[in-house]
């Protein structure tokens, strides 16, 4: 009983502590959870919307465990100029790194093209240069070995503008806001385009979100016995892309939970917006709206990466939340705060 | 200051009281976090391995977000016999249900059959019509309402042999294995040959296993707008079939993760136990044996529901625990308790 006793006052001692930590960092959040975004309707429709949703005694009070929020990757978490970052430098860097094992690679195309750096060949390319250049890439393997790949690759790459690591290349006000959902209770899924496997290895600790929250799209893999020792190998052939209406297809495949807050940044991610709203509770969408051509990269209705202008328009016409890079976002990048 | 002192006092007491209570139940878990499973290997190989995985000074210490456990539904956590619960019961139910508005299904097979409980032309109607009889029960609306269609269902079907709804046949042994996991911070997965659409209106409340954590078969869904309002349509075509080799697919593309602990009770969770087996780390895989026909049901080599015979060869060649029922469990179903 001795020990009980002495057990719990120490325990009410450290209890003590941690609870004087615990309101300290909630004075700061109350102070403000979202430093790097700038005053303005955006960030008051973000917290308003968290503390709605969080507040017990409020009629739009929504339980835990259905605090679902879908953010799309490229874009919208992280930079997709001047391409994709996987779809891009990825796949070129697998090329090159793969060229010794094919010497034919010298004279066939698309790969002698994307060896030498010919953009003018590859755009010619098309679709069909693309995807025999994605698919050699990404498939071939077991999972295990593009796991690494996309590691090393990740730990190394750097972006030709900025001169820094891909995942330098994210978005701290939007750091910011999964932090300030996760202290709240939320459950952040990424909801991208990019391939499953591709993000996995490096989103929980760039991200703080856990392989098993996110979507993407996904060449098929196939289970078999080499040596006794089962693998999963990976077979040039999509299994599913996870762009448009796939989004909320995918949303309900994985997830099962209709989201009650979704972030994107381009016509690929209406529909999981569009799927986000018609819920019969509280929700809340926004769109990053790239203009900060300084900081980031200005583009929209034209642009063929990251496409908005059907989503623009929409936003437009019913009111949703547009993050304006530029006037909303006090820093882009976290480098910028040294 | 002197209302954060008291904010601080009233904490720490209340914390007190939340350590004496935590303290209890840890004392009542140390007795015996299993009850309903009789002492012996199989449940010592249980307890040895949640002890081993969370021993942080151990060297088979596993941090909690790689704790992941994956575990089939039918025959693993509830019963299978007569036949698979979605797959007849409720199939033959839908269809009876539709019948009013299908009356030529009086004089079509396998409709006919199925509406007469002619179980003989059904049989012979083979995987065509069953897969007939399955796409038309499980497709057509959208998800929304076959959410509503399984949530009425499940409420109130019974199983012909216990007069008792189907989530009162689930397994008393194993939802303790599933508090006594969750209570050790793992996260644990349905991974299951069954819909995945069928299972996840009724597993949180029945398993405590939220949505996003059910891994199962699906038939493709289409997006699309009625009335402006945005829908998810379920098409009579197969997506995935969650079985065999199909489990270790799906598990890496759901969950991304390799699991450290996995139960199945067929053939067909075979190639998901030899995935988890053959893991970096420490893994514990078990298979549930049906071995008591007198308070569930005894089938395994010959049996066309939940065949388990390959399975249960390997398990005896590795030493795979294998839990029979009979003799491991000192209840098969919670109404046993009273």
């Amino acid at each position: 009983m001795k020990i009980m006793k002495s057990i719990l006052r120490n325990t009410a001692i450290w209890a003590a502590i941690v609870a004087m930590l615990v309101l300290t960092s909630n004075t700061a959040l109350a102070k403000d959870p979202l430093p790097s975004w700038n005053d303005g309707a955006t960030k008051q429709s973000i917290i308003n919307f968290v503390k709605k949703v969080t507040d017990k005694s409020g009629p739009d009070y929504v339980p835990p465990e259905e605090r679902i929020a879908t953010f799309d990757n490229d874009g919208t978490l992280w930079s997709e100029q001047p391409f994709y970052f996987q779809f891009g430098p990825f796949v070129i860097d697998r090329i090159k790194a793969l060229a010794p094992k094919h010497p034919e690679w010298k004279t066939t195309q698309p790969f002698k093209a994307a060896l030498e750096g010919d953009k003018k060949t590859l755009a010619d390319s098309g679709m069909k240069g693309f995807t025999q250049l994605a698919m050699t890439a990404h498939a071939g393997g077991t999972t295990a070995e593009f796991e690494q790949t996309v590691k090393d690759w990740i730990a190394t790459a750097k972006h030709p503008r900025f001169k820094r690591h891909y995942t330098e290349l994210v978005y701290q006000p939007m750091l910011e806001l999964l932090s300030y959902l996760r202290a709240n209770d939320f459950k952040s899924f990424i909801v991208s385009g990019g391939g499953i496997d591709f993000m996995r290895p490096w989103v929980e600790k760039v991200y703080g979100i856990p392989p098993e929250h996110v979507v993407g799209s996904s060449i098929k893999t196939k289970f078999e016995m080499r040596d006794g020792k089962p693998v999963l190998v990976r077979l040039p052939e999509l299994d599913f892309m996870n762009d448009k209406d796939g989004k909320p297809v995918a949303i309900h495949k994985f997830i099962g939970r209709r989201p009650i807050a979704a972030f994107g940044n381009s016509d690929g991610d209406l529909p999981m917006l569009q799927w986000t709203v018609a819920g019969d509770g509280p929700s809340l969408i926004a769109i990053v709206h790239h203009t900060d051509a300084k900081r980031e990269w200005a583009y929209d209705r034209k642009s063929d990466i990251g496409r908005l202008d059907k989503a623009l328009g929409e936003a437009n016409a019913k009111g949703w939340p547009v993050v304006d890079m530029k006037k909303d976002w006090k820093v882009v990048y976290p480098f910028e705060m040294k």
